[in-house]
C-alpha cells in the first residue's frame, strides 16, 4: 500500500485546517477503510515527575452541541472551568472508486467519517479533510455554529489546492525576506527552518491574543504567556512577519488595566506585566519565583522600541506603543531609588536565572530598565501631544533619564567581571564535581535553598545583558564575563543555549557557538530535553533563528545602525540571510569562511558596517568584503554543570 | 452574694488542677445551682483576618469513654488527625447545708455535676472541684483511665489545702532566687511577676516535651515550637528553674535524628533544627520565611553553653548538650564558607526581622553562629572521649574554630553602622509619612515583596546581636547602631520591644527602655496586639523579664563574667532582683536611683563587675556602690512605624 498525507493549518483562511490523505494498493485491489474523527476530552499525556508540566485535567469539556450529516459533523462544547464555547466542524471531499461508501456518526466526544472502497492500483482512494475551528467567551452556541459552518465552507470552496496555492503564496512572501540558509549541515539547515517555520506558526495569526511558550501545540505551562514571547520570540519575528509582533504587543497593551492594577497592589506605579498570565492577571503561585521578575517590563519595552525602530508604524505608537513604554517606564522609577550616592538602585527582584531569586541590582534587569526609561522619554519627547494625553510632563521625563544615567551596575573589581546581581560572585561555587551527570535538571534534584544561595546559573542572565544590551559593555569585559559564567551555566531551561551561542560567536569562541547553535535548533526535533510531549519550545527555536542571525551572521541593530561581524564554524561552508533592514528596505548578506557579500535587494540606500568598516549600499550591485582569521582563542573551561551539550563535529573543509 | 473561686494547676502533682469555689448569700438565704463541667470539642475562637491565628479544627476529638458516678467523671477522647488518647477526669468535695443535693451525668462530650443547696448567711457551699489530665500516643484506654483516676485519687487525699501548700512551697522555692520587685509602679510590678509566673508555668512541667509559642493557653501558632523558646525563654527560666530548661533541651535533643535528616536533605551536615514543628519535623510551608531561619541553631547551642555555663551539669553535657552543640556547628561549617579574602561568609539565609528574607551575611546569624561553632570546639576539646565517642577530630575543630575567627561581619563605613545583612542599608527606607497608623501591624497591609526590599524592621534583629552578642560591639557601635534601627523598627512582631528594652537601657536611653520594658510586660494583660484570645505571648513575657533583669539591672553575663550597669528610669525608685550566679551562689541586687547594693546570699565568693569595678563578695554583708549619673542622650527619633507605643508617664520622685 502507498500512504500519503499533506497536512496544512492555513495562514490566509482563519481557524481552517485541511489533510489530504491518499491511498493505492501497489499490487492487487483491496477493501480499504478510512476513520476520519474530531476526537475531544482525550486523555493527555502526563509528565509523572516533572513540576514543569502542567496538570492535565480530567474531561474539562462539557457537550453543548454535537450532529452531523453527509460528510461533515461539528462537536461544540463549553470549557468548564473558564466558560469558552469551542466548536470544531469537519466537512470531505471523497473521489474514490465507484463502490465508495460513508457513514457519518456524531457522540458527544466523537464525530467520526467512515469510508469504505475497493482500492485497485492506478485508482486511489483521495479524501480531502477540511477542519474548521472557533471559540467565544460571549458569543452563543448558534452563533458559533454559524462562524464555523461558513468558514468550513469557504474552505471546501477554495479546495485543497487552493488553499495550498494560497499557503506556498504566504509563506513565499515571508521566506523571501526572511530565510536562513545554512551549507555544510543539512541537520541544522533543516532544524532552523522548522525553527522559523515553527516561531512563525505561534504568532502570525495570534490576532492580538498571547503567545503562548508552547504555542499551541501543547499542555506544557497551562497555555500561559512568559517574558519568552517579547524577549525571545519578537525579536526573529520581526525581520519575518511584523504584523504579528504589532498584534502580540497589542494584546500586552489592552492587559493595561489589570498590570496598572498588579503595579497598585504591590505600592508602585506604572504598570507591572505578570509573569506568566493568560488573560493579564498574575498566574504564578510563588512571588519570589515569579512576580519578582520584573524584567518581564523592560522585554516588552524592548519589543515596543524595536518594532517602531523597523516599521515606523505611528498608528501602532500613538494607539498602542507609547503607552506601553511610558506605563513600563513608571514602574522602574518607582521600583527602584536613588542611593545616597546618587546611584539609581533596584533591589529586591528577581533576575532571568531561576536559581537566584530576590537579589539587589541584577545587571541584566537594571541596565534592560535604564533603556526602557531612556526609550521612553525619547518616545514622548517627540510626541507632545501624545505626552498630555498620557499626562506625562518634562519633570517626569526628566525623572526617567536621571534614573537611566545614574543606573547602579556591580562589579567586582578583585574577579574583574560583573557579578550577575550583587553579591553573587561572593557566593560559594556550586560543587559541580559533586553532581552526577544524572541530576541535571538541577531543580529536580536539589532544594532551591541550595540553588539560590550558590553560584550556579539555570539559564544566560549575566550574558543575556551582554547580549541584549552589548553596548554598555567593550569586548575584553564581555569576553571575561562570557568565560566567567560559563563554568556556572548549566542550561537547565530552554532559553539559555541560543543567547550563549550569539554571544560566544561575539567574543570568539565560535565552535562553542555552534555547538550551543544546534542544541537550541534540535531541541524538539531530537528531544533534548525529554519533555517535547508537553508541546515545543518556542522561545528556543526561535532563539536559535537568532543565534544564526546575530551569532554566525553576527548582526547588531541597535539605535538604528546595522553592524555585521560575520565568522562561520568550521563545518558550515556558507550562510545566507534576507533581512528586513528599515520599512522596505530589504537586504540579502551571504556568508562564506574568508568573505561576505552584501546586497541590497529593495531601498535607495542602506548604510551598514562590515567590522566596523562603513559600507554605503545605493544599487544591488553585490559588494564583497573580506573576513579578517578568527581570533584563535582558548575555549572556555568545558561547563562542569553543562552535562549535555553535544559537540558537533566540525566537518574538514576541503 | 459572694462568690469566691480560687484556682491552681499544681506544680508539685503531674496533671492535676484543682478550683476552691464558695457561694455565700449577703442577706437572705437562697437557693444555689452549680454546675461543675468538663466539655470538650467546644468551638475554638477564630480570628477572622490574622493569618497567623490557628485554623481551627470542627469537632477534632472522637469518643473512646464517658462514665460518671457519685462526685466525679470522666471523659476519653482520640485526636483524629494525630491519634492520641486524652483523658479528663473530674472529682469533688461538697461542703454545704443538709439539704445538699447532687446529681452526675455523663455524654461523649461533656460530664456534669449539678450541685442544688439552699446557702444560708454564714454558711456557705463551698465546692473543691478536682481535675485530672493525661494523654498518651501509646497507652490503651484502660491504662490512661488507670493512670488519671490514680492521680486524681491523690489529689483528693491531698485535699485543697494540701495542694495550695505544696503549690506555695514549690513557688517560694522558685521567687526565693528569682523574683523581681519593683517600687514606684505598681502595675508594672504585677506585670512583670505575672510574666515571671507564665513563663514558668509554660516550662516547669513540660518534662522533655516542647514548650510551644503560646504555652498551653490557646489555640494560636497551632501550639508549634519556634525559636522563641530557646532565644527568649530559656535565658530568664534558667535563672529561676534550670531544671525545666534541661528538659526542653533534651526534648530538642530527642529530635536530632529528624534534624540530621533534614540537614542532608538541603545539603549540609549536622542537624538543621525545624523553624516550627510539634514533633520535630519541619512544619513551615514557605522555606524564606521558614525553613532558611537558621539561627535557630544558634539559639539551641545558645541555651546549651548558658545552661552547662551555670548549672555544671555535666551529665547533661554528656547526654544531649555536647552533641547539640556538635551537630548545630557542623551545620554552620557546612552552611558557610571561606571567600577568596580567607573570610566565612553564611549566605542566602533569613535573619530574626521576618520583613527581610534570604540574605547574605546576618550580622546576628554570622556572630550566633560564630560563637556556636567555638562553643563547640571548646565543648569537645575539654572531653576527648565524647569527642571520640561523636566522630569528632582535631580537624573538624580547627575548621570550626577557623570558621569563627573569620567570620565575615558586614560594615556600612559611610553611615557607621552595621547593615543587618549584607545590603540592607543599601535599600530604600519604608515611607513612613505615607504609612498611616491602622496600616499595622504591616504584613496584613502590605505585600512581602514590598517589605522584604526596604528598609523596615519588623523585629529586633541588629539590635538582637547588640544584645546576645554584644561582646562584638564597642559602646559607640553599640549607641550608633541602635539609634539607627530605631527609625526602622515597627515592632509588628512581640519578639522586639524586650530586647529594644535591654539595648536601649544599655546605650542611655533608659526612658525609652522603660517604655518598651512595659509594652513587653503588659502586651497580654493590656491586650495589646488585640490576638491574646489565641494564647498569651510567653517570649514577650519572658522577655519582659530579661528586660528588667538585664535592661534596669544591667546585667551581663557572658563567658562566666557577672557584669552590672544598673540604671533606673525616672518613675522607679527600687529595683530588687534575686538571682541564680553560679551552680549553687546566689545572689541579691537592690537597684536605688543613686545607689546599688549586692549581697551574696549563698556561696563562698563571687566575683562580680560594677560600672567595670571589680567587687569580690565573700560575706553575706551587703556591699554598696554609687549609680554614677545616667548619660544625659538625646533621645532617638521618634521612630515614624512604631505606631503603638504608649509612653509611659515617668512619676516625679520626691
Amino acid at each position: 500500500m502507498r500512504v500519503s498525507s499533506s497536512r496544512l493549518v492555513s495562514f490566509t483562511h482563519r481557524s481552517i485546517a485541511a489533510i489530504l490523505y491518499e491511498v493505492e494498493p501497489l499490487e492487487d485491489a483491496v477493501q480499504v477503510v478510512v476513520q476520519s474523527e474530531l476526537v475531544t476530552n482525550e486523555t493527555l499525556p502526563m509528565s509523572e515527575k516533572d513540576p514543569r508540566a502542567a496538570a492535565a485535567l480530567a474531561s474539562p469539556l462539557a457537550s453543548d452541541f454535537f450532529g452531523g450529516e453527509e460528510l461533515g459533523a461539528m462537536l461544540i462544547h463549553t470549557t468548564k472551568a473558564s466558560g469558552l464555547t469551542v466548536a470544531a466542524a469537519m466537512d470531505h471531499r471523497v473521489d474514490g472508486p465507484p463502490d465508495t461508501r460513508t457513514t457519518i456518526r456524531s457522540d458527544p466526544d466523537l464525530a467520526r467519517l467512515t469510508i469504505t472502497a475497493t482500492v485497485a492500483p492506478g485508482g486511489p482512494l483521495r479524501i480531502t479533510k477540511f477542519v474548521g475551528y472557533g471559540w467565544s467567551g460571549e458569543r452563543t452556541v448558534p452563533a458559533l455554529r454559524d462562524q464555523v459552518d461558513a468558514a468550513l465552507a469557504g474552505a471546501v470552496q477554495t479546495g485543497w489546492d487552493g488553499l495550498l496555492q494560497q499557503q506556498r503564496a504566504f509563506l513565499d512572501g515571508i521566506w523571501e525576506h526572511a530565510d536562513i540558509e545554512i551549507d555544510g549541515d543539512a541537520e541544522l539547515q533543516q532544524a532552523v527552518r522548522f525553527a522559523a517555520f515553527r516561531t512563525l506558526q505561534a504568532a502570525a495569526r495570534g490576532e492580538r491574543r498571547l503567545i503562548p511558550a508552547k504555542g499551541l501545540t501543547g499542555p506544557g505551562y497551562d497555555g500561559h504567556t512568559f517574558w519568552d514571547t517579547e524577549a525571545f520570540v519578537l525579536p526573529p519575528l520581526l525581520l519575518a512577519y511584523p504584523p504579528s509582533v504589532a498584534d502580540a504587543l497589542r494584546w500586552r497593551h489592552r492587559t493595561l488595566d489589570l498590570a496598572r492594577e498588579r503595579a497598585r497592589s504591590l505600592g508602585l506605579r506604572g504598570a507591572a506585566f505578570p509573569w506568566r498570565t493568560i488573560h493579564g492577571e498574575e498566574c504564578s503561585g510563588h512571588w519570589p519565583a515569579g512576580a519578582a521578575a520584573f524584567h518581564i517590563n523592560a522585554a516588552i519595552a524592548d519589543a515596543v522600541e524595536r518594532y517602531l525602530l523597523v516599521t515606523e508604524d505611528e498608528a501602532f505608537a500613538r494607539e498602542a506603543g507609547v503607552e506601553l513604554l511610558v506605563e513600563t517606564a513608571r514602574l522602574w522609577r518607582s521600583l527602584g531609588h536613588h542611593d545616597a550616592a546618587g546611584k539609581f538602585r533596584i533591589d529586591g527582584v528577581t533576575g532571568p536565572d531561576e536559581y537566584s531569586a530576590i537579589a539587589d541590582n541584577n545587571v541584566y534587569t537594571n541596565l534592560m530598565a535604564a533603556r526602557n526609561l531612556k526609550a521612553a522619554a525619547d518616545a514622548i519627547e517627540r510626541r507632545p501631544k501624545l505626552a498630555r494625553r498620557l499626562g506625562v510632563n518634562g519633570e517626569e521625563t526628566a525623572g526617567w533619564r536621571t534614573a537611566a544615567e545614574a543606573i547602579f551596575i556591580p562589579y567586582d573589581t578583585s574577579l574583574g567581571v560583573h557579578p550577575q546581581a550583587e553579591g553573587f560572585t561572593e557566593h560559594q561555587e556550586w560543587d559541580f564535581d559533586s553532581t552526577p551527570p544524572e541530576n541535571y535538571p538541577l531543580l529536580l534534584h536539589y532544594p532551591y535553598f541550595d540553588l539560590y544561595r550558590k553560584q550556579v546559573v539555570k539559564q544566560a542572565d549575566l550574558v543575556m545583558a551582554l547580549f541584549y544590551a552589548g553596548e554598555y559593555f567593550t569586548p575584553e569585559q564581555k569576553a571575561r564575563d562570557f568565560a566567567f559564567y560559563e563554568r556556572l551555566t548549566v542550561r537547565d531551561s530552554s532559553l539559555s543555549a541560543c543567547v550563549q551561542a550569539a554571544v560566544a560567536a561575539e567574543v570568539g569562541h565560535v565552535e562553542l557557538a555552534y555547538d550551543y547553535f544546534a542544541e537550541a535548533a534540535l531541541l524538539d526535533l531530537d528531544d533534548l530535553q525529554h519533555n517535547t510531549r508537553d508541546g515545543i519550545h518556542i522561545a528556543s527555536l526561535a532563539g536559535a533563528c537568532t543565534a544564526a542571525i546575530a551569532g554566525f551572521g553576527g548582526l547588531r541593530d541597535r539605535g538604528g545602525k546595522l553592524s555585521f561581524v560575520p565568522r562561520l564554524p568550521g563545518a558550515l561552508t556558507r550562510l545566507a540571510l534576507n533581512l528586513r533592514a528599515r520599512k522596505t528596505t530589504r537586504l540579502r548578506i551571504e556568508v562564506e569562511p574568508t568573505r561576505a557579500t552584501y546586497t541590497l535587494l529593495i531601498g535607495e540606500q542602506l548604510d551598514i558596517q562590515h567590522y566596523g568598516e562603513l559600507i554605503t549600499l545605493t544599487t544591488d550591485e553585490p559588494v564583497q568584503r573580506a573576513i579578517p582569521p578568527a581570533n584563535q582563542l582558548e575555549p572556555p573551561t568545558q561547563p562542569r554543570g553543562r552535562a549535555r551539550l553535544r559537540r558537533r563535529r566540525p566537518a574538514r573543509r576541503a
